[in-house]
């Protein structure tokens, strides 16, 4: 295809980068750039005006997908194309599909909005919880996602997948300080808690402006973010010693909006 | 410890055995066996009076949790106990705690119960997902768990680590055919669908016989199911084309026992 750059040694400077923004944090947020793997996040991200930095793909996805390829080429600044062999050492699933881009980790623009309904994640560590949760806040309406700092990194690969594309679509921020920000913007916190002596989720009249806030999955919130909320639970009844993060929320949040 | 056998070559039948039914469902079935991995899920098998065909422990963790150890070994009909380096070789985790039970596939004595309220999975494809949905299932109280035979096996590793034991808890019933069982009992079926013609899941005041059904990830319920069954929705404003399995299931039931 023209415009694609044939790379075949696995000493290339590319190989290293997708390597290391695949298997690292602290990489991706050095370079402030993330991986996109597959046709649909790809497209995805193609329809949600995320630019590409590079665009690879293997020889066989070329023959295979050339329209899809050629329409995203387009959104590059520059494209690759590797031999098998090759991409198989920078894809992270087990059959892949061909197709990789590199993206720079988008600076948000847009505002928490007063009269939305959000929720906040404080020290989240689990990506495929953290990706469950931003596909379900999408479905139900959720206006944003506010992540504290210290959660796993919403650009990771199993965070991406399991958000099926919605982490790169959702209002999105990442922030030092969870309370900070939610006062800033004069949200109202709810804080999601096993205790007993919190209020029935079901009781509670959400309202906009509303945040539901949801904790470490096996610590739960921090006191400071308890001490500043209402505390809210859901109640239980088996011998299960907490809900699920993801179940949590999904609960939750269609509390909030239902 | 008096009464464990040791085990030090790799082609010990045992050896061969573990590994077989931790990685293939047939083994499981075949020989009516399933592996538990971890002292937390060993220990709640011991309290739910599942009797331990066999009781496997490393070296290290004979030492370490040598008072454990003694407790559980009491509930197994043979002992054995493996270099740690063998014993890496039939764990699934990582870093494993040195403790494995070989246990019976129980057979199911508990009936369904006319007056309880119930979760249907139709060829779910996802273990993890089952898993989440027996977590979810036993903690808002939802009687029990009817599972299609062409629905992922409830006891491979992946499902009984993403259920926190509780598959090994809740009444479950794995059935050729799923819409038969739900007749014969007598149960209300509730189709849980993403078409926007069908009812809105809190328009739906659910009664003590009903059941909940949710279908495959990708393809859902089978026409057979939907046309036997009141459909109901759970409304989604979001790009996203539906909600996880799990999510879903966890909504839907919320509203059951709600």
């Amino acid at each position: 295809m023209d415009g694609f750059l044939k790379i075949s040694s696995r000493d290339n400077a590319l190989i290293k980068l997708v390597c290391g923004l695949q298997s690292s944090a602290k990489e991706r947020r050095k370079n402030a750039l993330f991986v996109l793997e597959g046709l649909r996040i790809c497209c995805d991200a193609f329809e949600n005006s995320i630019r590409f930095d590079k665009f690879i793909v293997s020889e066989t996805a070329e023959k295979r997908l050339s329209s899809d390829i050629k329409k995203l080429s387009k959104n590059a600044e520059k494209c690759y194309i590797l031999p098998d062999s090759l991409f198989e050492k920078i894809a992270l699933t087990d059959s892949p599909q061909g197709i990789i881009a590199v993206a720079k980790i988008p600076e948000r623009t847009v505002k928490i909005d007063k009269n939305g309904r959000y929720i906040g994640l404080e020290n989240l560590s689990d990506p495929s919880n953290l990706g469950a949760i931003s596909r379900t806040a999408e479905a139900l309406g959720v206006s944003g996602i506010l992540v504290s700092g210290d959660s796993c990194d919403p650009y990771s690969p199993k965070a991406l997948r399991a958000s099926m594309g919605t982490l790169i679509r959702m209002p999105l921020f990442v922030c030092d300080n969870l309370l900070d920000l939610i006062n800033q913007n004069g949200l109202n916190p709810y804080a999601c808690v096993v205790d007993s002596d919190a209020t029935p989720i079901s009781n509670i009249d959400f309202k906009n402006g509303d945040i539901l806030l949801i904790g470490n999955e096996a610590n739960g919130l921090s006191a400071n973010i308890k001490e500043n909320s209402k505390r809210v639970t859901i109640p239980m009844s088996g011998k299960a010693e907490s809900l699920n993060a993801a179940a949590a929320a999904a609960i939750a949040m269609w509390e909030m909006v239902r």
